[in-house]
């Protein structure tokens, strides 16, 4: 079988970094082209020293006549309002998007005007008939759409952390639905490359705090998907804080267990549901999770534990920011719109220590 | 006025080095000596080289017939165990005692073993008598009594973090008490100075995890307290986190607020509650406080926010588990039981960046 | 007494928050006014919130009509180019200058200018006329003369390692003067608050580079100070490293150790050249010295050692680049220059761990 | 082909950790059994929950009668000591070894000696015969000799810095030989995963510190690799740092370039001598390199400069210590041993940030 082309755009930020390193030894996709509007003419190995030997190409700028466009698909490695303005015509040659922003993570523009309205800069959507067609990039949720659409709108880091720590428990109805908190840690990289002084090393290094206290955009994503497994409307209260770390995001989930469910129940529950995802892994409560257990790889580690005393279920779900809660999550959907074996290229257990 | 003389038991330790730093600028208290099992003999300023100069008196055995014992006060650095066979006979030569364990936080002997269930090697208690005696030292909250009581039991860091972070909603009637959630983060620093397979530099620094999900002790003076100023029993959920920074705890306190409250009248009842505490500082949501900007010094800085979707008062409370959540604390203590300024010797607003 | 009034133009920065963390507490002077040219109206302690109660003074534009000018020294925590144009304004009205670059640390146009060539942006001496009465503010060097003069050169970071590093040794003529190589470490702090790729921290925390090898600017000032002790020209490699740390610079110096010379006579040298210096700790080789022994203090540690398989002296030189390296330093020569103990307010110890 | 069967001895500590991930996606060889006298009976994947899945296999006694012994090769990732005792029995089997330590790395009793007379409780050599038939690992010096030998010595981790970083100017003579010192940096991980006081977190993250000044062991291979490259003998003075980041050794080589010499010449020089080998990358001094360039990653970055001023060549080393300074070292002298692909199972670029 001949390589699946494949063209990043935005390709010289964390994200388009991340589908580089998970692509370079992927068995059946190659990187066609890379696209961005900073640095053209740059080889990205120039960007990221890494990579040299393994991914040389150049930035070329999105509108060089001299870059390819023969991609089976296109990685939208860029910020909301990029690629709604973009994607169609990409769409349009029969090639498919996999859109990292909030673009496509929403199938009506009355909950993307939710989302939009928490964002700087916000704007209407300029490709609303596209919203009807796209899926949510989360394969756990949504293998099947998955498989046979041409656009997925992937999910927001965060939300990738609490929708898999929160969905058996929804769809079992193992908890209250009023009662669910979710407060998240999350490392610097999320923040992508472009400096900042709240990220300046001397500022950071020894430094942590909360932000967007109940108003960070995710919640949408999170409240959306809670809700079809509910199959009622969910509210949650959503925290998230920066630590100074790289990677990684650590949600810790609480929420009041119903009548008669104990902690047995709860991994029963936990473990069924996921039986078939080789990138989530379930624990009980005898271990703690630590975030560099999945950093640089694909997995969700997930640990449940029960407050016995206040009778609160107590999930911490764990995911590297810029993996599965960004490029992996793009090459898993990527293999699953291709037919491929959805770990193709990302079965690889990241570095320690 | 002559300076008072303070005797360190367990000086070796952070929690030992912390009120070093405190008092060798103090202008009315003097270190007469440091005492430790551990490296007798050696300078203090040989296991923290930058005391070279301040402080370089040698540590002395417990039993050191050279050991002077003109104390007027002993802070017991130490842990849990130490200071109740101990403390009994310095009392009785007229010497006052801050003890930092949980040996003296509590006033009967049945919340004691609720405390003491929780932590490793627990046992009897050795000085049940003095119990009734003792004060919890948390100046903002009991300070006349610790004006007048020659025993006090330090708070625990995590524990001054979220009852300054709750005092004024619970004593204000301002949340459902049964709702509270405390999730609280720390620097390492505050597992002291033992190196630990957990905190190895390797390990750490790219990690963080939950620990002791809903089985931490210091719930035990947090509910006490609460449940003082509340006139009721409460129980809360407390979920501990290490994270990759030094020095530093922030507690996110989620609560669901009474009906007819805001964030106006929440911010008016917390100014009002603190109105005569020197080192509190009441922030609104306007903007997120952050770790460093307790470092190294005495303060508490609380933030207040309230999510108007999920009606949740949500609390960020700030402290330096080494001073205001330790050493801090002591020589504030010190300072209330010998009639001195509250704030002398800890006016300093530590370093940045 | 009446308390110095000081002026501090380029508060908003690193050099100007590290003069008022020296200053609150300082016994004889205080702070008049806070200069800058941005975030003007703003309460340092709201770019700073550590010093919230202790330094709430508004950065003002220096062409603000209602800015004080009573003062009777000047900081310029200023970049090179600045201080050389708007000093004079100052000295004219008898008010003393400390200026933290390098416009004032040299004495001669020609010497500034192969200090000027290797920085950015570099330009004609505004103020030539200046350099000869202009004393370089290292007060283990130049006590006399900065206690007679009205300007200050405050020395380089980098400058204050290497030179008194290596100074008894050249003066006592220990080493040849044609070996000297100076491998300094330094933390990001040095750099300064600005936003930078570099320093942004998922790009530092796991990082180590060298960089402008054979080309920093530092190099000229060491070179004239070593000169002038040892009564002939000397040249010096100097390669300036970045560690992810924030404050401190540790430098490595190796020179040929003369003929005759053993690590006894080294030692003697140096104890009996600092015999007078408070502020630097001189050790053999029998423990080596960490950048956090000095952190956030005035200090300078020096240890001593010799390979005497290849007959090298190594000198290992700690300061703490915001303290000694910056605004300690420009206290330190405040107080020489008004008489003051030299000490005053600068005896503490930092804070550990 | 089969592939190659592999145990690994030590396999509990960073270096089996190394060894494990770079030999779980090896296309020819795989993991047999891992052995170690700590954590016995846990599979590993407890000990490194990043593995959970890629390798699960239990730690195994030495002495346990069930653990396998059918291995084609043994790596020992024990201390100095093991190897030597250990591996006749394997080697009389007819299994190849690569041993970790410096117990291979010298080829006469003597040279041994040197260098263990510098490590702690060291003792006479337990196996001095098999020293004849040892390799000294380093695959770009010695690849011909590690193809027919079952008896590899792997280098230590700072020796791999220094001898590529210097390896062609020896051969070349570029440089004056009695002028080569080597001030080495190193992340924690080096240190391996023990824990100690001087790795604590809270004692590391804030602090840089030289050790073994003029005393540590490597100097001994250091110095007899360039002395056959020489043909001569060489003395070196090296100095070891440690600084705040997990992985990577930046080693800073300065040496007097020899008359006639130039940057070009030198960069001409390196990039012959190293033409063949894959996983060294030289650069001149357009861009300093960074020590995360190479993190995680099989490769030396090697840049080089010339201070003009000095006459000096400073020569920037870096590696990753757990990869090309450890395992991927190892693996790749497995390679070889067994006629792969040198650079089987260790083209992965390492991952940023």
């Amino acid at each position: 079988m001949d390589k699946i082309k494949v063209g990043i755009i935005g390709a010289g930020g964390y994200g388009g970094c991340g589908a580089i390193e998970q692509l370079i030894n992927h068995p059946h996709a190659e990187i066609r082209a890379l696209i961005d509007k900073q640095d053209t003419g740059k080889p990205v190995s120039e960007l990221y020293p890494h990579l040299t030997g393994f991914c040389d190409l150049p930035l070329m700028a999105p509108d060089d006549p001299n870059c390819p466009d023969d991609f089976q698909v296109v990685f939208f490695s860029t910020p909301d309002g990029v690629g709604q303005k973009i994607a169609p015509s990409w769409l349009d040659k029969g090639i498919k998007v996999v859109d990292y922003s909030g673009d496509f993570r929403f199938n009506d523009i009355d909950t993307y005007k939710g989302y939009a309205n928490r964002i700087e800069r916000h704007q209407d959507h300029a490709s609303p008939h596209l919203l009807g067609r796209s899926v949510y990039g989360l394969a756990e949720l949504h293998r099947k759409e998955i498989s046979s659409t041409s656009l997925v709108g992937n999910p927001g880091c965060f939300a990738v952390s609490c929708i898999l720590g929160l969905s058996p428990a929804v769809k079992e109805k193992l908890i209250s639905y009023k009662s669910i908190i979710c407060d998240a840690k999350t490392g610097v990289s999320g923040a992508g490359k472009t400096p900042n002084p709240a990220f300046h090393y001397p500022a950071r290094y020894e430094s942590m705090n909360a932000y967007k206290i109940s108003g960070h955009q995710h919640v949408y994503e999170i409240e959306r998907e809670l809700g079809v497994l509910a199959g009622q409307d969910i509210k949650i209260t959503f925290t998230p804080h920066v630590v100074p770390l790289c990677r990684g995001i650590l949600t810790t989930i609480y929420a009041q267990l119903c009548e008669g469910q104990d902690i047995g129940k709860v991994e029963e529950a936990y473990r069924s549901f996921y039986k078939n995802d080789m990138f989530v892994r379930v624990f009980g409560p005898e271990k703690p999770q630590a975030s560099v257990n999945v950093r640089g790889s694909n997995f969700c580690n997930i640990s449940l534990n029960v407050d016995e005393r206040t009778g609160t279920l107590i999930i911490v779900s764990l995911v590297d920011n810029l993996v599965k809660g960004q490029a992996g999550s793009a090459v898993q959907n990527m293999n699953i719109m291709f037919g491929l074996e959805e770990t193709e290229g990302l079965m690889h257990p990241g570095i320690y220590p």
